[in-house]
């Protein structure tokens, strides 16, 4: 295996040969069954110290701000920009998020998206030396061309916002918007006089995509069952689980964020759940393919221009 | 362009012109922008005398009822079996849908897929002298080859319910599953040990896709905005003009039920809607190009083997 010029950032080792060996072996499965699920954050691309997405809703917020003073007082936007910690989270979540995403009801798809890739063509991450956009890693892009060699149906699953994601999956994975899977806001349909148009709604379409709602928006939205599951935190454990135990050959992921150093060492576990068991535990009891990111991969971040 | 070899099952005249120039015009348009939405049911296929999902939903009500004739006595069942016609109007059609999705309720969207596949390899139309898999439309099989050939992402939005239409739409049309967008039942997501499964719910995700929420489907679902909107109902209207006012170059077509000879004839009215201006002449008044099936089409169906 060592003359194998695929995934050259990835280290020699099982991990990689783990890889190669799936990639191998799926030449032998229909096209169709092809499907392979990634996660997002803290898998394609960096999740620490805060999501991208969450950089973005307060940049909007930001600008809010510097349009009406105003806008900084309501609960949710004060305990934001003040940083309290224990306000943000006896708020929760869910709520800060329902009125992030209110600052951006009522404007269409198209300047919701071009307002996400304004933001990444100017956002720099706060700690890491390079730019948002070049956060993802490296060796899972090298992954997805492999894939893609081999007629793979790339999906992009995430807990984030499908909309968001589906801003910036073409050009940083590839990946169409029908392929991203993620927290759908449902849309209203404006139709006055016979010329609809579309505006945003706060309004969830479905579940938030955590947990055992990946596997069943994946099923809704893709209608497909894959064959590679991959995923970094315990709100991937259904998808990975799901994925590892259809027809063989099928392969889960795990990346384990080890790797202090080059990036940020964390336990595996997704803040919204209250589940007990490291997400690094389920996996090597289900036998799932753990990555160490310290030791398996040889680049973390792809080279700057 | 009467040399012209594309679209051959297309009568020279000006809905083939139309079209010619479309496909022309769309060379000029980024590849991303390049989507196409399809109506399923007399827009890719014959949806007369009745729709081909209820023929298999009926098909599985006759196994059910053969297992356990109480089935039968269903109310829903009952006035459907007898085919009283005033029952049948005086339940409505959603309940009925919803009845016929139970008898498929807690079933795997694995053998859901396989009871559909089974079906039609079986089933002949009731009136035409043919497989029911070969109702579909020979020159709107030419024109998906066309689309296909310039890179276009192709869609169906289909009223009916998506996990049928997902199970035959890359066999009859070269569409996968991911780019179906119809009326979508939820799953119940079984995760007793670890290991999930899907088993089919009878509650509805979203809602029934015709009219406005086909609009607002495609924008949830596919994320793009179509330049091609290809349709034949008042179920398809909001679609059609939703894709047709985008940035040139766009095209609606709408196809009228024009042909009772080698066809049907039939106003363009979805049976559901209530809308009292013909589709065609909402066509007309928009500028959308109009097919007729008994003029512009010189073959409906394709070859049999």
């Amino acid at each position: 295996m060592s003359d194998d010029r695929r995934l050259p950032s990835w280290r020699p080792g099982p991990t990689r040969d783990a890889l190669l060996g799936f990639l191998d072996q799926v030449t032998t499965v229909p096209v169709d069954r092809r499907v392979a699920c990634f996660d997002n954050d803290g898998t394609l691309w960096c999740e620490r110290p805060t999501y991208v997405q969450l950089d973005f809703f307060l940049d909007v917020l930001g600008q809010a701000v510097a349009r009406d003073a105003e806008v900084a007082k309501r609960t949710e936007f004060a305990a934001l920009l003040s940083g309290d910690r224990e306000e943000i989270d006896a708020l929760g979540l869910p709520r800060i998020a329902m009125a992030l995403a209110g600052l951006c009801a009522g404007i269409s798809p198209e300047v919701f998206t071009a307002m996400v890739r304004d933001f990444l063509d100017r956002a720099r991450h706060q700690v890491l030396d390079r730019p948002i956009r070049a956060t993802t890693y490296q060796p899972m892009l090298e992954l997805l061309d492999e894939l893609r060699a081999l007629d793979f149906t790339i999906s992009v699953v995430t807990g984030g916002g499908t909309e968001f994601v589906r801003a910036l999956s073409e050009d940083l994975y590839g990946v169409p918007p029908e392929r991203v899977v993620g927290t759908l806001l449902d849309y209203d349909v404006v139709d006055p006089d016979g010329s609809p148009s579309l505006v945003r709604s706060t309004r969830l379409f479905g579940k938030v995509n955590e947990g055992a709602a990946k596997v069943g928006n994946i099923a809704t939205q893709l209608g497909r069952r894959p064959i590679l599951g991959v995923g970094n935190s315990a709100g991937d454990r259904q998808m990975l689980a799901w994925a590892d135990a259809g027809e063989a050959p099928t392969l889960a992921l795990l990346v384990d964020h080890d790797d202090a150093e080059r990036e940020f060492a964390y336990a595996g576990k997704a803040e919204t759940l209250a589940e007990s068991e490291p997400i690094t535990e389920v996996a090597l009891r289900g036998g799932w393919t753990v990555v160490s990111m310290a030791r398996d991969w040889a680049t973390v971040f792809p080279p700057l221009d």
